[in-house]
């Protein structure tokens, strides 16, 4: 390929619109262009980094004797309706109607369409089956952001194991992680296999691939110690005993006027690990008390997961008022007609703090068993930076990331809601157990830029680079360098580099800035001055380290650096 | 790959809802299914050959020197408004709302958003380009059929260029139009390169390739002697000189009790090759009179083209009679009100019969150009078989054939509309000169099946077949044959040959049976009575060619016949 003739239109200046590096980077090195939100034209590089990415992803999905398919991207509404997601997701599934009136979906996901499929397998002889398929997928974002990093158009590997039994489906689900860490590994991507909430998409466990990275949107908990990984959404933590008394026989009423927080509460010696923090918050239209530590936040997806509520957001004041008769500040779930779910941390406490649902009055000497009637006890608080780990107790990191793949054990719900069912062994008909394994291509595209940048643009790993070697002719009005130049890219070309030439009537620096902003690993630079002693000069992108190397020797020494 | 783990359920019979052979085929061998009207999901053999396909596909385009792009499938509705094609099109375009009320569609074709990527082009020293993608496209077409024939999800690999003035594009076009004969070349696919319209694309000019098959939807009319080749749409043919007498000096009403139709005129004495036929169409709601010689169709497309109507139909009875105040069968343009275009067939002709606009009276003696105001003349017959090349002379063919290609000069339509311009030599801002280039890329594979196959299955070229073997195990149970089977097997592989091998625990028959029906080219056969002579049996599909060959031949053999 000739840079002259190449549509790869760099940017002088960073684009204003840009919030996250990879953002940045891509567009100034003209990789993507933005058509409107959410939706990105990938330009000539970002192709074959794309195509990079997915030949990676496709050799290990082969190495795990998935075969490929492809199905489509508009889907009936029928079997979104079967399996309850069709009403259980809500404006984030594209829908349509076509010139009849019929209810399509753009596919978000493709786990019911994929089952439609596997209603034709038959009997458990036939089983394992791995299926996958390279597709685009749409989702319409509340906020696209971050260039490719949430887009609502956007090319997925997604995969699906079929097993006749649970025992089936550990075993794909572990082949998967196997095949997910060597993806990651090949692309350059330090992802954490992380424990996860599975989210709508129901099922047992899922594990997701996180990448650290200052732009990510989620928050990981880690040990640095014993490599406990898990989401926020998911991460627990070692709590120290508490050292309760037992309290009175009873909670005992008192005046706290003008408290409405925790903090205020304080100087009535209830330090906030002995305070009840009550929330109220309205699930599938049902108010309810949920309860934590004072001290201790609640993750609104761990209440979602612990409830299996489709719907749920924090109650209003009115609601609040109308619902307990006071206001927040004084809220409490002794004797309070709600029903009340309870974070494990507050299991066994006694003589705590916490308000008596009158306003300017709280309650000491509570005990929470005792005292309140609680209906379920759940995981609900968000772990915190320097908790100590529950595997180890070693104290934990909480770290910003972005997620690079996700996967999950479905079980049987798609198999049963859409009727794919085998013959076991034993001749009796059973629904199939699923699992399915994403990886989001161009944002995998973009967490390696957001861990593969410096100042000066981007740097790619070799596997993934658009081009291996970019050969600059530093003066392309010289005849002579001109015509070394070309043979260099000839002779890369016939080794089979990956190679392209800027031939572009500009000056050196403007090339260099140019191979360094788009990240090309290695550059061949071809001058007058080098070429009077019969040599070129060798950098390397990552390290910026140059070599001179004889012109004759160049193709070689090109072969040692990519062997690496 | 190993057919006892592939994915590919043959059917023992052939589906009801197939209407095409290649829909048959494609169901039975396991090749696709549908998911619903017009959306099918390619099971893993169709992603085989389809990878095949779109691997030549981009082997030609990168020959050209077009660079792959991946342009959004999902557009705001604002560039489809700037082109006039938001209203122009009608339902098969679809169109939806996101979360926030904006209005998009799909992407059925891609001239404005690559329009809106080529803004950032700014001289013509960076022309030509040439880009391309091989990305989604929908359709809402009102009757989904034929399988992959017509879907309204399919696969396109569209290409755009990007020229600074009319010889640029002619020569952009050129180049496409070689790139495109080798593509169906390598496809297997006697395509012809036909003369089109170019319907809502708009544009000067454009080429289908047109792949003959009884059971395409488009007509192509062909000179056997020249290679003269049109679809319908555009074809025109030599018409012997009229001899027509002088006539009266002015027309003469006559009664004609009864008649309704240019047959029941011939009693009459008025050969249909001497009555005027008066259609009245509604174009764009205006009614019009289309005339056209008794005995020569009418081309509808002909009339859009004619007209730059975006919508016509036939009008109602009612509409007739009050526009004209006679019902079909006395209807004529003498003294009519109404515009009227006439087919070119119609000039100079004298002494002709037509309606009087009164119910049961006709007129004779009527000189065309004197007597009618015609507003327009336009070449609106559609060609019969038989009828003479424009060219030669030659008796035309009228062939059924399916569209595999259109490619158009569309000149400056969307860049003046998108606001595409370039400084040209002289430092004038001038619009980009564009062309587009399209393959669908399914109904591609769909044709192939079309013009390859047989009573007994598909028969796949070698260039786009799934695998280019399979080997068969006639004797699965005996231990010696799976070894040997197996062996031979590895040994393929090893030679880089894609390779199937049948392990499954069935029969023979069902073996060959389903090796014939997917269409894989050669089939080795491992079985007991050939082992015994240490030898396999090597056949070919499309002929049935057996021949024995040696255990330690059968790989020579196999690279021999996939390279003859």
């Amino acid at each position: 390929m000739r840079w002259s003739q190449m549509f790869a239109p760099t940017l002088r200046e960073d684009p204003a619109e840009a919030d996250a590096p990879s953002h940045r980077l891509l567009l100034r090195a003209g990789y993507v262009r933005q058509l409107t939100a959410g939706h990105y034209s990938l330009l000539p590089l970002a192709v074959r980094v794309r195509a990079k990415i997915i030949q990676i992803v496709r050799a290990e999905m082969d190495a795990v004797g998935a075969q490929e398919m492809l199905l489509p991207a508009m889907h009936p509404a029928e079997p979104w309706r079967r399996s309850g997601r069709w009403d259980l997701i809500g404006p984030e599934l594209f829908r349509l109607r076509d010139r009849r009136g019929a209810e399509h979906a753009l596919g978000l996901t493709h786990e019911e369409i994929f089952a439609t499929v596997a209603r034709e397998l038959d009997s458990y002889r036939r089983l394992p089956q791995q299926w996958y398929q390279v597709q685009t997928k749409f989702r319409d974002e509340p906020r696209p952001k971050g260039g490719l990093l949430r887009t609502r158009e956007f090319t997925m590997k997604d995969a699906y194991s079929f097993d006749v039994d649970g025992a089936g489906l550990d075993a794909s689900f572990e082949a998967y992680l196997g095949a997910y860490t060597r993806i990651f590994e090949r692309l350059g991507l330090p992802a954490l296999a992380c424990e996860a909430s599975s989210g709508t998409m129901g099922g047992s466990d899922s594990t997701e691939f996180m990448c650290p990275a200052e732009t990510g949107e989620d928050l990981v908990v880690r040990c640095p110690a014993c490599g406990y990984a898990a989401n926020i959404e998911r991460a627990t933590s070692a709590l120290p005993a508490a050292q309760d008394g037992p309290g009175p026989a009873a909670p005992e009423p008192f005046d706290t006027p003008g408290v409405r927080t925790i903090e205020d509460l304080l100087a009535y010696g209830a330090p906030a690990d002995r305070q009840v923090k009550t929330l109220v918050y309205v699930l599938d239209g049902a108010p309810t008390l949920v309860l934590l530590r004072g001290d201790h936040p609640l993750n609104e997806q761990k209440l979602v997961d612990a409830t299996g509520a489709a719907g749920i957001r924090a109650a209003e004041p009115a609601e609040i008022q109308d619902a307990l008769g006071a206001l927040p500040g004084s809220l409490g779930a002794v004797g309070a007609a709600l029903p009340v779910i309870a974070d494990e941390a507050l299991r066994g406490r006694r003589d705590m703090f916490t308000g008596a649902n009158v306003d300017d009055v709280h309650l000491r000497g509570v005990d929470v068993e005792r005292d309140i009637g609680v209906g379920a006890w759940a995981d609900l608080r968000e772990v915190a930076e320097g908790e100590a780990c529950v595997r180890c107790g070693e104290r934990l990191e909480v770290l910003r990331a972005i997620e690079v793949g996700h996967i999950f054990k479905l079980g049987d719900r798609y198999s049963r809601a859409l009727g794919v069912e085998v013959l076991d062994a034993d001749g009796r008909s059973v629904p199939v157990i699923m699992g399915s394994y994403g990886i989001g291509i161009e944002r995998a595209m973009a967490a390696i830029v957001e861990t593969h940048h410096d100042e000066r643009g981007i740097v790619w790993p070799v596997a993934v680079a658009p081009f291996q070697v970019t050969v600059v002719t530093a003066q392309s009005d010289d005849a002579g360098v001109a015509a070394a130049a070309e043979e260099v890219y000839a002779g890369l070309s016939a080794a089979g580099v990956e190679v392209v030439i800027d031939d572009r009537p500009e000056r050196a620096g403007v090339k260099f800035r140019d191979a360094e902003l788009t990240g090309i690993p290695f550059r061949v630079t071809v001058g007058r001055r080098g070429l009077a002693e019969g040599a070129a000069e060798v950098t390397v992108r990552a390290t910026g380290d140059t070599s001179k190397i004889a012109l004759d020797s160049v193709v070689d020494h090109v072969r040692a650096l990519l062997a690496g």
